[in-house]
């Protein structure tokens, strides 16, 4: 897969969206299972959530309960795994290069294409994810750490509590990037445009605050970020937070992206700013 | 009940939410029934739909697919008639001034309190409503022409679908707001910031364009307002729109708000700005 061009350099509309739908063509066949950072750059990505219809309704709730971990910018019909929302071709059962697949909260195995798993009552959540957001504060004129280093961006579990709908409850899991104070009040203002892609920070400044003992102690893959005289760490809500309910709730049958696998739409980045 | 401050003299956070306690507990005691326009001027009002759970997946699908119309600010857990994210005491069976009760999609009562009839299967929905960006237009210097002419704010049918979900489908109905060019354009970048109470407009200019054939008859109550030169109309999603939606599915029971009679919460409409 070639990579796409940088996030700093914006491609018009029509080119985002037929590279989205090349980049799906490409996972849809087979020929793509990786990490999707940096693809069809501009095109919105999406963390996925596959859960039987029994089981949607509170996962439905717990998203529209926490809106900034869980933003939901599609959502398939039961049984239905076309999300026209976000793209008239995709089909949540082959379009992700990798799927997780649990049983009663296990993982027991990951998979290329689910169309073998999909059954009719099963209900398929998209959730934005900071990628979004990070182009925008690229293209703002912010870098952003763990882009620079080439690393995963920092996660930690945090203390804020979310608002538990049936079985579905947890702790919100973040994403940290230092910044200047400076330079977090444009990034704040620039988040604040994004509301369907975690919208603005939850937190900055002490990290034991929210809960976080160790900075230099990320979880779920992240790596550490060095930071520069002056900067304080900006915590934002992250796409993880679900995957942390799901575990709690042990739903009998579930389905997720791989983490970093994302779904590609061909929705763009620039349509999820409100102003 | 005696008026409240005018929008356009913005009360303190802490006032509003006493004046919005205030008028809760005025309106739970029964010595209030009538409209809440201009009540607790400052706080969030918002239109209710309360449903049995077999179809609240449904309707929460219908309000996620389509939030510029239906955007959710409350939702309460199965049988839990307490919303604490709109007031630690909002109590849905009681605090709204007057609930139209239906069944099979026909009104059959208007009551000013639902304990009676409260079930442990209903589900709550709080969807924004425009007096919230109404105010924020205020605040902005901008004129809203039915407020200055003190009648309803007219709303038309629109030819805009909604996305269905379930039983749950029909047209957008709309609000429509009279602007020169350059207040609409404020107005846009006004109400942009507030998407969690309909947002921005869907539409300016020509009426037909949206399936509306006479702007001088507006319906559902709505009257209609006059126009200066130079002026358009600038149209805007309309919390009436799952009304239409409800009167499609007919669901064997359900309770919603009587129109202009909303609940009162302690949300500030100033929170509900995304930048």
């Amino acid at each position: 897969m070639p990579d796409s061009a940088p996030c700093s350099t914006p491609a018009p509309a029509a080119a985002i969206v037929v590279a989205a739908q090349a980049a799906r063509a490409d996972i849809r066949a087979g020929r793509y299972a990786g990490q999707t950072a940096n693809m069809a750059a501009g095109a919105v990505q999406g963390n996925v959530v596959i859960l039987p219809e029994a089981w949607a309704a509170d996962f439905l709730r717990f998203c529209t309960f926490n809106p900034k971990p869980c933003p939901l910018i599609g959502l398939s019909n039961p049984g239905d795994p076309k999300l026209p929302m976000l793209g008239e071709d995709v089909d949540i059962r082959s379009d992700v290069p990798a799927y997780r697949v649990f049983e009663n909260g296990k993982e027991v195995d990951v998979v290329n294409d689910v169309s073998d798993l999909w059954r009719d009552d099963l209900v398929a959540f998209v959730l934005g994810c900071s990628f979004s957001f990070e182009e925008a504060l690229l293209q703002g004129g912010l870098s952003v750490r763990h882009i620079d280093q080439d690393t995963v961006v920092p996660m930690y579990t945090s203390n804020i509590p979310t608002v538990q709908a049936g079985p579905f409850r947890g702790p919100t899991v973040v994403t940290m990037r230092p910044y200047t104070p400076v330079d977090a009040i444009r990034a704040i203002q620039i988040t604040s445009r994004y509301p369907a892609v975690h919208g603005a920070p939850l937190h900055f400044g002490d990290p034991k605050a929210i809960g976080i003992a160790d900075i230099d102690k990320p979880e779920y893959g992240g790596e550490p970020v060095a930071f520069r005289p002056g900067e304080v760490p900006v915590f934002w809500a992250c796409g993880v937070t679900p995957q942390a309910a799901l575990a709690n709730a042990r739903p009998p049958f579930c389905i997720t992206h791989r983490p970093g696998s994302m779904l590609i739409t061909d929705r763009l980045n620039a349509e999820m700013a409100v102003l």
